[in-house]
């Protein structure tokens, strides 16, 4: 099942680029006052509402993905962990290239570990890159995103695919500089994913996705997630060895060389096989009244 | 005003360490489904809600502090920022001592910049810090906390303040060792929010506030709001130039000198100037089943 969101808070069912509104099943879902559930609630009870979702498809009309506007897939994401240089060949280009990094050096994931970016910097396709500050070199990044299920503490990576409850496409745009990951990725929508979610009943091995970038439409990115470091399940185990991840939990999977500069105007053109593909557009963030 | 929250999600006034339960005001918040907000509701709504919580507490026989499970003050913030080495003494310790740099080269808060800290790390000061990797050194860290109150966008330094809620204590709980901050600080329990929040309009001079730790009554740090290298305005501009705060937002202000191990069983004492005092206590994470 692929599942998206889009316009003003609708939620979607993808099939073959049309999308169903899927929004009426919301309805079943809790509300809340305060304290709010610190999981997403539409993750956290998404087995439950796949049969509602189908059922309610059957009863609209569908209007074209490439009509509406999409969101985020995910809406309420507890924390994005994110893996950096996770393939040898960005970590080849990253160690070799000084606008990269900024003469620091970097040092491999199995030492530096996992970073976090801020939830509040997430987007979705169509809504824009806004570049804050264009006097720096700012990236971007294609990567498998995992979407954690349920919760996981302490997993074994032969159970960890068991936690997972689906994979989207996710660009960590980056500033390039001397600051810690958590702040240079962190910017207001400098984390898009899309197009939708793809359920993990559907896409049952994520370790030999082909995922390619263009830059208006010159290629940038193109690589295949067998050639990560650190593969989807041990990084499941890997960070549930450190917090628990709660559904709706994201890890974005790290991704491969041909990081480039983006500038406003842009236009960012991502596919991943068996999620689907997304055009997003890069813009100035609007200066302030 | 003073606010706590504590037990099963009971919301508190406190005065003279006795809490009056307002938990009847937060009826008045609107309730969501999906979507959840990604702001923290009672901070959105705390200038509305205050005259209520006065009111609410006439009607209601207050219980002694003592006598309730804090739980952190803040429920549901979008983003815990934080601040490193951002006092001087603590920059020279740590530049020293290579059990908290791990031959690391410590750089100065201006070149490595803010990072975050996961909110599912999040715990109150009646829950326990939970060691899960007792194997490595984990540390206590006490910050002056900052609550942002209003949306807050490339603020300047001098309007800043206009964006605080209110100020409370915080444990910055770390694990050393060469992983990115926002990994080695972001465990299960490893940021303590307390005793209670205060409202900025009773705590307006955050530069001037002392702050003392002891772990098992052994003094370890003991310092003042005065000696930051980047200030509370500065922070809050610093980081508003990077990334839009949301109402419920907390910056750690960073911690002063004399950062030191603690263990299973020990208990930490905190206080800061016109915020109150806590206890945590430390034990170890329980194995899993």
């Amino acid at each position: 099942m692929k599942i998206c969101r889009y316009n003003d808070n609708r939620l979607g069912l993808v099939k073959a680029d049309q999308v169903f509104d899927v929004t009426s099943v919301l309805a079943t879902l809790p509300a809340h006052r305060y304290p709010l559930p610190t999981v997403d609630p539409l993750i956290a009870n998404l087995k439950t509402l796949m049969p509602a979702i189908e059922a309610a498809a059957q009863t609209v009309q569908p209007v074209p993905l490439s009509s509406v506007t999409l969101l985020s897939p995910i809406a309420n994401p507890g924390k994005i962990v994110a893996a950096p240089v996770n393939y040898k060949a960005h970590l080849a280009e990253s160690q070799a290239d000084t606008q990269i990094n900024f003469n620091t050096k970097v040092v491999e994931i199995q030492t530096i570990g996992l970073f976090l970016k801020a939830t509040s910097s997430m987007i979705g396709a169509g809504e824009s890159v806004k570049i804050r500050h264009p006097e720096r070199r700012n990236d971007h990044e294609i990567e498998l995103v995992v979407i954690i299920g349920k919760t996981a503490d302490r997993v074994s990576e032969v159970d960890a695919l068991d936690y997972v409850a689906g994979y989207c496409i996710g660009l960590d745009m980056t500033i390039r500089g001397p600051e810690e990951r958590s702040m240079r990725k962190s910017l207001d929508s400098f984390t898009v994913f899309g197009p939708c979610f793809v359920t993990a009943d559907e896409l049952n091995d994520p370790s030999q996705l082909n995922m390619v970038l263009t830059v208006n439409d010159e290629p940038r990115q193109n690589a295949n997630t067998r050639d990560l470091i650190i593969g989807v399940r041990q990084l499941i185990s890997w960070a549930s060895s450190f917090y628990t991840l709660h559904p709706g939990d994201v890890i974005m999977t790290g991704t491969p060389e041909g990081v480039a500069p983006v500038q406003p105007g842009d236009v960012i053109h991502a596919r991943i096989d068996q999620i689907g593909e997304m055009h997003v557009h890069v813009s100035a963030l609007a200066p302030k009244h």
